[in-house]
């Protein structure tokens, strides 16, 4: 049976502009559901990632809310309770789905942790914006007491700043494994993971944030996945993006890939490190990585639909 | 190779008395990370199940101080949360301890659902107190906003009060019983797992607490597991608890248990669902409960701490 990593972003759970109560987040994780459940019923075994960053981003308001009443816990414990969050309405809506249907497949969550290096240089450059935004010297006040780096968000405003190390290995890759060969849809590495550094033998949280498509390629090529599949709200990847004439790019060979990321064709945003995550997935030996629409995804895993990224000396 | 599944009570979590910042918690969840790999160093295939009372109510309090900027979420996914913030720090201490030790075993959380009957009368009548402390008239005037039960805490002050419904059967078995099949420690049934009826073909989860320690012989009893360990800060269960005389009791057969859960003999604070728990699980053919003190945990497994409820009729 083929196996693929479905990463969902941030905007193919939650509709751009739509309030992020709990029936727009259910409403969205019901969508994803389908489209997860459409691509187990053509017989792939499933892992599904997603990213967590709002998420994160309200629990850190919560936090910061009630700090007087409670003590705040750092950002590692916030990811692994987002994780516990959004893997909980994406299981429960995938397993209606599944059982609307008369499927019977598993599906299970799988707190995820994920290996980055301590000397990553990230840490010394922290880049990632989080949590609430704040005048300025409440920031650099908040800075001075928790040990945070802050900045003026081009938003407005002043936030945190966290580093956004590379990961090189998801530490839960042998469960994983074990269960999407049993045939369980297995919700993992969710907003890239927990990142993890490795003291002697202990693993130690990290603040900072994980790039979730990028730790979803490291997942994917860890389980032998033959596909990567990136779901997003855009149909496919353009070239030239925010010029007159954009154009929409149905293959990319890796060498050209390379060269329109250098070029920055894709726009800093979202899509490059779309793009990046799905060169490093076929690099490092998988078939085929595609970016698409969430409502296309079936289509894009045949090859109907979205930006196919491929080894062209594989002659695919 | 022998099966335990191993409930950690509040108490074993977190000290009595100790302040609830992430150091604390963490040297808490180190210590019980300490037990766990000596009992799996003994040779025991380990399930790990645990509170999280005073965590989902850290959350709702979040939540709450929050509520004007981040629409809060229902009881059902901030149980789910709970389940990511815990079971990250149980999996990092414990993975740590089997590292310093040089002991291979992998460690993974497993975010867990527990069904309950829609038509459980629990749900006519809630009982457990969640979240924060009001004054009566906030606390009547909340209740009307969002359909809550409030009620006047015997600790002073009005809160929420939620239904406790019974658990009869853990949706993640399957996944669970493999994975612990395969030497891998599984942390499940966080707060007794997040309460879900079903509805025709969809599990709908409830705003309600389940009884940890029944969930617990409930996922005993499915993955087979030949010991339930409940584990507390007190060495043993007590006749007479709350008396001048109170008394230890080494042993209990199922008879006795029930003559005593009768008669109120335990209090009805902790002790009571726990002995309930035990006996549940011996009931339905599990060879040994015992109940006792996290440091005593290796010891109590060995039959030499603790209390321990038996089917006298099996002559053990």
């Amino acid at each position: 049976m083929e196996r693929v990593v479905i990463a969902l972003g941030g905007n193919a759970l939650l509709r751009r502009g739509a309030e992020d109560t709990y029936e727009e987040m259910y409403a969205a994780a019901r969508r994803a559901a389908e489209t997860i459940a459409d691509i187990a019923a053509d017989g792939w075994e499933v892992v599904v990632t997603h990213g967590n960053g709002p998420q994160v981003g309200r629990i850190l308001i919560q936090q910061e809310a009630a700090a007087e009443q409670v003590h705040p816990m750092p950002l590692d414990v916030c990811g692994a309770e987002s994780q516990g969050q959004i893997g909980y309405l994406l299981q429960v809506t995938i397993g209606d789905v599944f059982f609307e249907r008369g499927m019977e497949r598993p599906v299970a969550t799988i707190l995820t942790l994920t290996r980055v290096r301590a000397q990553d240089p990230a840490f010394g450059r922290p880049t990632k914006f989080i949590g609430p935004f704040y005048g300025e010297p409440r920031a650099k006040k908040l800075a001075e007491q928790h040990g945070w780096v802050v900045r003026a968000d081009p938003h407005g405003g002043w936030r945190r700043v966290v580093p956004s190390p590379k990961p090189y290995s998801i530490v839960e890759t042998p469960v994983i494994a074990r269960l999407v060969a049993d045939g369980v849809v297995v919700i993992a590495s969710g907003g890239g993971g927990v990142p993890v550094i490795e003291k002697g033998p202990r693993l130690i949280g990290k603040e900072g944030v994980v790039d979730k498509d990028l730790a979803a390629a490291i997942l994917a090529r860890e389980v032998s996945a033959g596909v990567l599949l990136i779901l997003t709200d855009v149909p496919k990847v353009q070239r030239g993006f925010g010029s007159l004439m954009p154009e929409d790019i149905d293959r990319l060979s890796l060498e050209e890939a390379h060269r329109l990321l250098e070029q920055d064709e894709f726009g800093s945003g979202s899509m490059g490190p779309k793009v990046e995550a799905a060169v490093h997935f076929v690099e490092g030996g998988g078939r085929r990585a595609v970016i698409g629409d969430l409502t296309l995804a079936r289509e894009a895993l045949r090859g109907d639909a979205g930006t196919e990224v491929v080894d062209a000396r594989d002659g695919d």
